[in-house]
């Protein structure tokens, strides 16, 4: 368990981009930044309507005289401030559309940034982004939140430790029914901008459950992707973008993945679902069910390993991604606390002046966020390519 | 429960082909054919070796005089029987290669066949078969076993009376592990001729249990494919044919459909998993597990339907293939028992001169066989043409 | 695999006492003796309605000569055959307040007997019974059938091993909801007789399937009993016997068991489920998902055994209890037939004149039949004095 | 979603006694006092040892001011501070013995109280305490936290309004495995002082965990006991107090209730469960998937309640309870903070001078703490006494 950062001396301060009422994220990333008590939330540009961006400040106990009417105002304000006080990172909880121009503003300023995924709205911003990252130096954290929980990291370190040996083939699944009617059409928040195409980007649900599901396989796995064929459906009559689709990657090292999105499943919550062969075993795990993961290997009983931070069987990172001990199950919240937790540390040592890992960060970078970008945009091509074969290793892409 | 057959007066006789000393699948035959004691096996030609194919047969209790020394041996004998004591039905349970010779010479003798799947060795033999069922009038069960389950058979239902709307995506897998090492290699027995092509067909794993992931599909939905696009692989070194596979299918009416089979995950034993999507409802089952189905509608609890076949919500099909009531656990003998059950009450209705379907059978049969060995056929050239979208739809294939 | 028996060189014949039309048990009893291909059914008094019992014959495809108005002529008549000819073996499967005339009518003409449980209407007729069968030496079965789930017999060889240590707590529950409303009162013929003290004994939902939690409890540990407290219940207005109970034990050892038995909890079919607790590990099984069992240790990940006869994990016995690989769903009639399978080698070596184990056999006996039937009486003594602690070890009691 | 608090105009400070270094429950209580920003954590005694309280405050970000030696101190030296800097409530975490001198120090001084369980030593200090509250009219919370899952709270609602129908059997279950050996002697902090009698009480595991099994059934059913039969074992060699304990409940409507609680099962975490059966309906619940309930009726599918708060099936008061729409999993920390959610409520309506309900309350409070205490003793006097029944109904007890 963390505390009030060690070398600051203080916790960090947050500013929020997005969140106004109504807005589910935004309130998520307030309680995963603050879970461990190592951060507070001190200003906000909460709405791109300058009067709810104002009225949404009590919501978050922001100061009003934090409370900016925009994004702009926030960080040329915010800039000017004393260290101290100043806000240390800027978290962008917008549509996907404005994610750029606002993860751009701070990072010229020379704020930290976490920003929602994807990433930008195109692969040019994105590509755009990791060189204004690298020029300022800031910490740049993407939240793909569902690499923070312990057993995803469990198994990103039996896996790059070899332990299930060389990766062949991964089905990832990331499944939804709540876009089964069209909910855009009845003006619903979450579905409007998701379904608008000059908001959510190129892709609908793939751009924003398949590229989930597609950074856990990377993550997970750390294996390179060579190349993509792609099918994307919408099933809802109406419906401009994707609300289910399916591709098929070739891995670099010969390796056979699937990484399958739906909106249009009945029933079905949230259940990113991802199952991993290797050579040497196998494992499996599931999101809605997130403290288990199954771990196979022939000729053996099954294993489940339940997020036991004491438990011998787990490793040190994961461990260190648990804030209860076994049977005390965590969850959503937690494992997007825990992107915040490990951007932290770099953001302390940022301040310190000390050099930190850029690119093969524990939370999900700005070059994650290129391959995502870069995945959409071979996924929608190869669509309307009849599933032809992409390329999709980005040279930005972390290894 | 089924007993001795009303309007034959007695039971139906079976003679085994294939199923000597080291088979699993003859003695599942056996086991399946004769559970409602309907049915009595009294001849076989238990291997392509003579010797072994006699001294087999004690196992079977089967009588010396009726051991045959080969199939046509076995045919030609039977075919001078009178009625009632002769054979009335084949089952054939060798190796692929064998299938079409076996069944050909049965069906010209006018005996009812059972038959294991893949039907036949390729497509050429499987829509000649076609003809010659078609041409003899006999009755032509294809043992895609694992549509004999009851809730198989309530999903089927329940789809084509419309209660899940139109089916708009599939997910179909079969996963296994055993092939995980080369057996074939150790001259394991049904190891070795599933991974040699000469045996086992133009598939390897993609044949023995894609292809049932595919049946099962079609079974359960009744949708007609349109076109297949393709990727195998050989993961473990030296081996010939696929051990791991996906399959990418455009359905007729626009849906997606994928069918991934796997021999080369570590720990998994038989995992037959479907997942379908209809507008109206969503439902999965797992052959593992087969006694309980999910059936899930946005906005109401999820609902576990068990194989109970009191219960009001278990249709007439299910109920009528059930032997235990609820609660008392059904599996794979009583499943593939059930391929038997309804095909016999068709080969009765033959023997008493009655008509009988022959296209939508309960039981696959051998129009499924033909779409069986269509799927092989363009999954295998749709993936050395690096995944090309193939036609699927085969004018024989039962809507 | 079994086949015809070897020593005798034919097949096993069986006569079965009740079962007739309408009766649940007398199928299964017939499916599951020939499974293996061991035995015949060959003579029956299928019920105490002699016209019924002849009716009945054709169904189990007897031979009308051997379809006998009573347990009496038959045991009479068959006694008269000659050896090969005469039946091997009676299954008793009538309502329980018969069972032991049947028995004894049987064992007294040297007729092994298969018999369905609570043994006896009380426990006099056990004790009693226990003499008969000492005397004539016959082959005696009781179809406690849940022990013949191969994980059941896993779970009892690792733990008479000592694989879990020294056995301290086990909570042993078998949990239904048929007789919710009293099913009695609409004439159910399986709720009919159950809920008729004058025919299912002193015991109610206890006799039937408490003592089956009670039995599975005892086979899997081997755990002698010391005393128990019971508390038994009748929910539903007007029934006479228990349709809900709980007991707890003290076992010989200190440890401490309970045993839950509900016939009324809504939507539960069969739900047999255990759990024991060793100083060394755990270990529970659910017999409504048989081929599973959960095995855990502090400090490991948990173990999921899977009914996997080639497994090296998977002990001698419980792989003799198999018939199919793992992942091929074993379900209530294999265990049942295991009942069976393992009576069978002892009644050949009867046949053959060798000796053989009578008291610590792989399958119940009539020692565990008093057992049983003690736990009844003593059960519902306990209920009647309030829960007052009534000695439970029997000095019949198989250790 | 809440904020800050609405007729306050501010949040709520907190002071928190215990909860020092390596305190496991302290940093739970903070982290779910803030989740939903309406409090503040401002003061603390966080240690018995004066130098170790003042050394755990940066840990929690409290002023050195305000990190009192004791909490005499604190609820003195607070108490002299004008309101809306004075604390509002005091959180006591400290070890069982403990808990009442601190309680009762803060109610009279008039600080509302969330306490954890069980509420004090013995029962006479729990009387006690209630007249204190009573006198006082503070808020009092006690934190049997499990109650606060939605799912909990829907299963009470649904009890309540009848859906179930007459509630007659309840199973609740505790299962850990962690003091499977005697951490105690290794002076593990959390195993010492629950299991020293003169820290913990008279009841060991069944006053840790039984206590939370028993409440959770009084919670979701509402049910009033009559009297208990309980016993209680030592199975760890040396161990003083209870590590495994089982009470059989009358219910004061003719109901069977039992109570099971164990600290030495291999591999258990913090296995809370419990199946209630009424005569319309079934419920079971599992706190290590909490995001689930089963719901069953004869003659209808199974059905799972997801935690969805959108769901039409998910009552005001579990949707209420959420922070998260359906598959986005919650858990303990949530749960835990949903105690001090409604708690907060009330606080609130007090310090607006508002009245309040105190006894019927969403969240646990001074009479269960009192339930629970009589609960222990019950169960502890009649294990000494072999299990005789003992009355359990207290007149305190919320009906």
């Amino acid at each position: 368990m963390d505390h009030i950062n060690g070398s600051l001396g203080r916790k960090l301060n947050m500013a929020l981009v997005g969140g106004g009422q109504g807005s589910f994220i935004g309130r998520v990333h307030n309680v995963a930044a603050i879970l461990d008590n190592r951060a507070q939330l001190v200003a906000g540009a909460l709405s791109s309507n300058p009067e709810r961006a104002k009225a949404s400040a009590p919501f978050y106990d922001i100061d009003p005289s934090r409370a900016y009417s925009s994004y702009t105002e926030l960080v040329d304000t915010e800039a000017g401030l004393p260290d101290g006080e100043r806000v240390d990172f800027v978290t962008v909880a917008t549509p996907n559309h404005t994610h750029f121009e606002i993860a751009k503003a701070a990072v010229e300023k020379g704020f930290n940034v976490v920003c929602d995924k994807p990433m930008t709205f195109d692969l040019d911003q994105a590509e755009e982004l990791v060189k204004l990252v690298e020029k300022s130096g800031v910490v740049f954290a993407l939240t793909h939140n569902y690499t923070g929980y312990p057993l995803v990291r469990q198994a990103r370190e039996m896996i790059l430790a070899g332990e299930l040996g060389e990766i062949q083939a991964i089905r990832s699944n990331y499944i939804q029914g709540w876009l089964r009617t069209r909910l855009e059409a009845e003006d619903q928040k979450q579905a409007s901008w998701r379904s608008d195409p000059a908001k959510s980007g190129a892709a609908g649900g793939f751009g924003d459950i398949g590229t989930h599901a597609y950074n856990l396989a990377r993550y997970m796995t750390g294996l390179l992707p060579e190349e993509v064929s792609c099918h994307l459906k919408s099933f809802e009559e109406g419906r401009v973008l994707d609300d289910y689709g399916h591709a098929v990657i070739r891995m670099e090292n010969g390796g056979l993945g699937t990484v399958t999105a739906s909106q249009i499943s009945h029933g079905r919550e949230n259940d990113l679902f991802i199952e991993i062969d290797g050579t040497k075993g196998a494992l499996s795990w599931r999101q809605e069910d997130p403290n288990q993961m199954m771990v196979r290997r022939n000729g053996e009983p099954w294993q489940i390993y339940t997020r036991n931070p004491n438990a011998p069987f787990i490793g040190e990172l994961a461990a260190a991604s648990c804030r209860l001990p076994g049977g005390h199950p965590e969850a959503f919240f937690e494992a997007f606390a825990n992107v915040y937790r490990f951007a932290y540390d770099n953001m302390i040592k940022r301040a310190a002046g000390e050099s930190f890992e850029t690119k093969d960060t524990i939370y999900p970078n700005v070059y994650d966020g290129v391959e995502g970008m870069y995945f959409i945009q071979q996924c929608v091509q190869s669509s309307k390519e009849n599933g032809a074969w992409l390329p999709l290793k980005h040279p930005l892409a972390r290894r």
